[in-house]
């Protein structure tokens, strides 16, 4: 018999993250990392940092982080939160900001973590199928909600809406508050962090893990009114006063300071996309136009599961999603122009088979 | 009148974090910080460490990290839990251990953020005060509960209490789960690892910001049975699957693997504090048996909240706690040496003013 004790264990269902790979001889294109390394500046940080200062906590506010994030977007500081990895912002802005008994709206395919958040945190949700070219139709989110969380540009789809999007989507909730989840938009999409000043209840989020290359560091971002930015505070010093480690907090902000090497890299990785995508196309792969550091890809008379699995064995790794409406699209991450060639490579060779 | 969206912004209290200052001329003996900078190992792992390594996510298990942390323990890899600081990992323990409709109970002195958690996550507690001498009385928690929770050494009180102790808790609390929080111990206290293997129920946390000298790194971490381990990794990796960054990972394991400092430097800060205890006895303040890295005292014909904001002026800070049963005392770190005969010095001049 089970003992009394274990009834006090929550009920969960354990959420397994992603297949990772030690092979540093893979072409590792399955988690949307970007292949270049982080800025010049940052890693002269590292480099030259004191150790005897990690003796002592972080500063609790994240100050001079938050400073040149604030100044990069023309914000003030009572506009920034930053945390942990946007996962870890995104989760406190789901605490913080979706309070209601209203379902929060969100589109069916999107990034897995939505539904696995309102399940831990006890928050009600409703899809929204995206249409049939996979993009997002503002209607569906007239629909009384709790609150509104869209990436933009959305994963796996790739797709980038404009600022007219969201203006739409702000029409539409002036009673709920809308998260904008940018991971991707460094990469051609549209950011609708001016829109923050017009709407009090609309908060972007964004990260260091894509476009700035420091998934290891974990640094994520927000930006929004004081007001939702307050509340958040309140969460995450409720929960861990220290988040953001000091080291992180300084290569953070010389990432960002740094934005010359940042849009060189952005502009790298786009070329790049845009060639691979021209060449799948030539292909006869059906491929989504990109606004972000991946494509998404599918072609009718083939099993993208089956070349999924080819690719592994030839030690590139995609990343295949065995779920409704998409289990026939694979999803690259794109990597440096060597990297891609090895998987255009292949790809052919998978062709030709 | 208030807009409606701002009825789904999140109820909370906004907690505060403690005083921080930047100023490097001050002797700071007010958040129980190590004096010693980290393992030399560590540091050396940071002058090393390829960055470009930051692009790509950290293991999301931080398996080399907990590898080191399970041979130090001599438990198993699965026995193991790490996460972003030590209130990450109590904060996850609290979600994934006390589901129950009971009160936990805790001390009514005692770390301060617990009933923070519980407002946080909604549930509900019970104080049990210490006796006269501060000390916790173990059948107290006899009492039907939904868990326990306990720092020892305690905090800010610095009493440690043996395995007996533990035992007893152990034995009056077969149907709930008991946390014991040693944020301190290796400052003199008695570790309760070991009784992890005996007590299923049992839950071991620990810190790298005290005894290791890594604040500012932000890393704690959890022993226990692979029953409470995997409730506690279910509840992470559905909240943020990557609380650890690589380098945090790296340095902890070096700091981990390099014994021989790690006692050295607890055996410096252990002689500081018993050679500044018997100074300040001697001076006629009363000062409870520490063992931890911080003494707690205070002297019956003086007013400490007054003795600490002299200091403050002197530069030297301290910590008041304007509660009930203490606020006729102060929690002084132990620093270096020089530090603290600076301090000691400082008192002197107070008492001959």
């Amino acid at each position: 018999m089970e003992e009394l004790w274990t009834e006090n264990l929550r009920k969960i269902t354990p959420y397994v993250p992603g297949e990772q790979s030690n092979d540093k001889n893979i072409v590792k294109l399955n988690a949307n990392e970007n292949p270049y390394p982080p800025s010049p500046k940052a890693v002269e940080v590292m480099k030259s940092f004191d150790c005897n200062n990690l003796r002592f906590y972080p500063n609790a506010n994240a100050s001079r982080l938050k400073e040149a994030i604030a100044e990069y977007y023309n914000v003030g500081v009572e506009n920034v939160f930053v945390g942990n990895g946007s996962d870890d912002v995104i989760a406190i802005a789901f605490q913080a900001l979706f309070n209601s008994d209203k379902p929060i709206a969100y589109p069916d395919l999107t990034y897995s973590f939505y539904p696995v958040w309102c399940s831990l945190f006890g928050i009600p949700y409703k899809n929204y199928p995206v249409d049939d070219d996979f993009r997002i139709n503002p209607e569906d989110y007239r629909e009384e909600n709790g609150g509104v969380v869209i990436p933009n540009p959305n994963a796996p789809t790739s797709i980038g809406e404009g600022l007219d999007f969201v203006e739409k989507l702000m029409e539409y909730n002036q009673d709920s508050i809308v998260i904008i989840d940018e991971a991707y938009v460094d990469f051609g999409g549209v950011s609708s962090v001016p829109l923050t000043k017009k709407y009090e209840n609309l908060l972007v989020t964004a990260t260091f893990s894509k476009s700035r290359s420091l998934a290891g560091l974990r640094l994520g971002f927000a930006i929004g009114s004081e007001r939702l930015i307050s509340v958040m505070e309140a969460v995450k010093n409720s929960y861990n006063s220290y988040t953001v480690d000091t080291l992180a907090i300084e290569m953070g902000r010389a990432s960002i300071l740094d934005d010359e090497y940042f849009k060189a890299t952005c502009q790298k990785v786009i070329a790049t996309r845009d060639r691979v995508t021209a060449q799948m196309r030539s292909l006869g792969f059906k491929v989504l136009d990109s606004s972000t550091n991946f494509i998404f890809a599918t072609k009718d008379d083939l099993s993208m599961k089956d070349m999924f699995e080819y690719l592994k064995e030839k030690k590139v790794f995609i990343r295949y999603f065995s779920l409704d409406r998409i289990d026939n699209y694979v999803r690259i991450s794109i990597g440096t122009d060597e990297e891609m060639d090895i998987f255009l490579k292949e790809v052919r060779g998978y062709l030709e088979k």
